[in-house]
């Protein structure tokens, strides 16, 4: 899925209660209120990190995903990945949540790997986006997804099959509609103009509703859809939006590939990951002991703390005892830092040795031999 | 091949020499002129009705396309139907053609069924438009075209080995550019925006220059392609292009599907042929046998003898003798009409008979069981 690099809303806007309700207003998309959070809750038998602590926070039709779910209907899930370079914590983390959502309500995951968008947008060549597709899926397969439930498909691979779709799709959006939602202009060039049709297509894969977990910005990328998904006798697409991830350096950047040395990168090794976060991670800390003690740090902006808290450390009475302790100057960044170091370093020791154990053989299944595969490769996706 | 009904090129403005210069000088292209006439004789040790006709009038490149050949670089030919209805003689007529250049040269000839443009820009349903392709794909099977040396694909079927291509070649490729060319404005389809790219593909199939046989209005549409081809590593597009073949009623209209009765259509009987020919071709003779006698027919209005000059009749005294009589007075327009009712029945009569015996079994090797059309299969375009 494309990355606006020019989007208005930056990570800074969404830091602080206020302004994520700015957000829901703006996208009028619809906040993840707490009856929602007990049906997920209910239905799922489990809480999950990312919900408890908002970094889930908005979503479309969520509601209906889960009244559809409850009267046997049930539903799929649809991600994607677009093959720029090798992958950081912030791209892994949605196929994570996806997994979960996968393992709880036991439905099938398509996610596109958009090897024609990159080569639409960037500068890549085929073969680099070829390279780059390889490694992100071994990443995506270390991930635990169901191998008999998930297909990873890449567009320019199987656009045999989805052809059909693209067309008849592509015959409902006009130049107008479509630069609205992805701010094209006339000097796009015409494989971009058509990319919205190709985006949209797995989102008609099933005749159930679709849910798409992504980052909040990626939302009107899905307002063509919602437009004319009924038309075409379809459900409109679903859609449940975390937050974003803000970059090492702090929130006001988003992590970044091309920065590798501001992210934390899939492949890092413990040594590079403490390197990283204790010399770049973007502290809310006061600059001494002394005035740290005195004046305590500024939560909103401590990248190791707000990493704790939306992502990793699941322990409720912990992550608010670290708050408050670090708000009030009775904790050092040093100290949290050493907290969120630890738990990168076993969440990226789990992930890593799955890779290299299974990576290639999960993603032979996802790609082309589990169950969902072999079912997807057989058809004709018509609409 | 996308045809603009508003494009303001009428064939009115090509009857006429006068006019056929002003065309040319419009689009900027060259007049086929007598040297390389005789090159094309030469080479193909044949002369072609159409040829020393000037029905064939215009080109781009095709002395290099002569130049190349004679050096054994070779060529190969690409030519388009758009499935949105039965054929009718102006659509065939470029088939025949193309048959004698691949006769003659030995040549590869690459036919695309727009069946994805036909969609994006008419009414028709895709079962619609598959039936249609099927019919013209058997007629232009009962061509007579060889079934080693040629391959029929609709691009919907076919998109799986083209999709690459249409992926680089959309790259470069803007909105801007696109529109100039086809006319798109900000309420075309996203589809049709994309189109310009796939009906290039086909232009970069084999390592030769590509020779296309069309209309001269089509002259526009392989513009992007001879601005992008040598960025590309390839070959700019040469074009052979003819005139326009008047309507039955008259130069003033284009035959057209939609009006069957103004046309003669592939499957018409005998007897539809003489009603038709007899009761609405528009004669350029006068009302009255004695005018007719005194003053003569005006032969640049007369679609009998213009369909005679330019298509049917091969003997170059007898056409000649008829032009002298029927513009001097000497001949009365229903025998001239009557000489074009045997010529048509029997070009029709050896077509729909090929049709009938041998078109499922040649259009079979043509998609997918010749020599080409196997390679065409095993392969993935590259660019």
């Amino acid at each position: 899925m494309p990355e606006d690099e020019n989007f208005d809303v930056t990570p800074w806007d969404v830091e602080g209660n206020v302004d994520y309700k700015k957000l829901i207003e703006k996208f009028g998309t619809e906040r993840i209120a707490q009856g929602l959070k007990k049906e997920i809750r209910d239905q799922a038998n489990e809480d999950h990190i990312y919900l408890k602590r908002d970094y889930f926070f908005s979503h479309r039709d969520l509601d209906k995903v889960l009244e559809e779910n409850k009267d046997g209907d049930g539903f799929f899930l649809y991600t994607g990945v677009g093959p720029s370079g090798p992958m950081h914590i912030g791209h892994i983390v949605p196929f994570y949540f996806s997994k979960w959502l996968q393992d709880k309500f036991d439905v099938n995951l398509y996610i596109q790997v958009t090897d024609d968008e990159r080569y639409w947008t960037g500068d890549g060549t085929m073969d680099e986006i070829d390279d780059y597709a390889e490694q992100n899926i071994m990443d995506i397969a270390a991930v635990g997804l169901d191998p008999d439930k998930t297909f990873i498909f890449r567009n320019r691979e199987y656009m045999g099959n989805m052809y059909d779709a693209a067309v008849k799709i592509s015959k409902q959006i006009n130049f107008s509609v479509a630069s609205g939602v992805f701010g094209f202009n006339s000097s796009t060039n015409i494989g971009m103009v058509f990319y919205p049709a190709i985006q949209m297509i797995p989102t008609f894969f099933e005749e159930k509703r679709c849910l798409i977990p992504a980052a909040i910005d990626q939302d009107t990328y899905w307002r063509a859809q919602r437009d004319i998904a009924e038309k075409l006798g379809h459900y409109k697409a679903a859609q449940i939006h975390s937050k974003f991830i803000p970059a090492l350096t702090g929130p006001k950047g988003k992590m970044s590939s091309s920065k590798p040395k501001d992210a934390i990168m899939l492949d890092d090794n413990p040594e590079e990951v403490r390197e990283k976060v204790m010399q770049r991670a973007y502290s809310g800390g006061q600059v001494t002991r002394k005035e740290q003690e005195e004046k305590g740090a500024d939560l909103s902006v401590d990248v190791a703390y707000q990493w704790l808290k939306n992502l990793f450390l699941e322990d409720d009475g912990r992550i608010e005892e670290i708050g408050r302790k670090y708000s009030e100057g009775d904790m050092l960044t040093g100290e949290v830092k050493e907290i969120l170091v630890e738990k990168l370093n076993e969440f990226l020791s789990k992930h890593q040795k799955r890779k290299e154990e299974k990576g290639k053989e999960l993603k032979e299944k996802m790609m082309y031999e589990g169950n969902l595969a072999k079912k997807m490769w057989d058809r004709e996706i018509k609409i």
